[in-house]
């Protein structure tokens, strides 16, 4: 079996890089991280974005409640230790599929800073791009599209982020959508500019 | 902010769907599970197909103890219980990885067959690819590139596959890879023509 394992020996030399994945695509894998109040519409200019991404040929994947919830984090709760540890499996995620050269964007309340911070700390400078979605409370108590800001002021839901959980907003994100005065389309487009500049995506 | 708000569904409306993300590839999402002893050639084998496909033009993300012990999974001992939650969370991230359009391979001893089970029972029909990589203990030990069976005998390590734990084989696995008698290119080039014949890769 000598000559097995020698082969073997030369096989792992050669392993797909990440360069070369990322060749394949002609864009750099990166991180787009929204972070904002239930409402701020962060699940739906994260849509927006992915859709005009995926129209310029541009390889995605979207990671939110819908897709995490249900499956790698099914057996998480919503304690503070459990909390960190679903950003913490997010962050990690979000970090292999950018080294498989995804745009991976993520659509989380994600509150705390220090979750967020780690998952930035995971990841190569420039590759984390953080997005606050800022609204009021205002606005997204008026939007409330799943009745959830009802709930939490009946008492229903407890520890709900900006009722009786805190919001500790970013102090240095890389964009700032402004949900309250603008439309989605307008963000999204936002987004895409920022990226262009940088060079994640070609202009 | 009515108009915002109508925006939103506009949007919501317009997601990527997993058809738009291969379509960009031009090629299917899958799984390739690769499975079989601790020097089977399992992660030597991944990574040969990993680049015949990758040279070919196919999009892909080789999952391995390499980024998931020290990532994801670094909170994860090897008790039944952290064994079990191992491979269920490296198949949920496998999912969402073909759901990304990639062809993701995945090279762990995954020993236990319900392990197993649990994550092709995660993914459609077709989906998951079963690759028993199949050489008698004489041959891994024989190999033992880590120098883990010579610690497995001397008792230094505990419940080891193969060893003092029982490592069980797939009854119906897509692929069975001879890795007693052949070389890793002829191995590798027998998953390529089974995923050709699939249509998962274009032939």
């Amino acid at each position: 079996m000598t000559e097995t394992v020698a082969t073997n020996v030369t096989w792992h030399e050669h392993q797909v890089t990440r360069e070369e994945r990322e060749k394949l695509k002609a864009h750099h894998g990166a991180v787009l991280w929204f972070t904002g109040l239930s409402g701020a519409g962060k699940s739906t200019i994260a849509n927006a974005v992915d859709t005009l991404l995926n129209a310029r040929g541009i390889h995605t994947y979207l990671l939110d409640g819908d897709n995490i919830r249900l499956g790698l984090n099914k057996n998480l709760g919503f304690s503070a230790e459990d909390r960190a540890e679903n950003i913490r499996r997010i962050g990690e995620v979000a970090k292999l599929m950018a080294d498989a050269g995804l745009v991976t964007l993520t659509a989380f309340i994600s509150p705390y800073r220090a979750d967020r911070d780690n998952v930035r700390a995971l990841l190569e400078p420039g590759e984390f791009v953080e997005i606050l979605c800022q609204a009021s409370l205002e606005t997204c108590e008026g939007r409330d599209p799943k009745g959830l800001y009802k709930k939490a002021r009946a008492g229903e839901i407890k520890g709900f982020t900006g009722i009786d959980d805190p919001y500790e907003a970013p102090e240095a994100p890389e964009i700032v959508l402004d949900s309250d005065n603008k439309g989605v389309e307008a963000l999204a487009r936002e987004v895409i500019a920022y990226l262009e500049s940088k060079g994640v995506v070609p202009a």
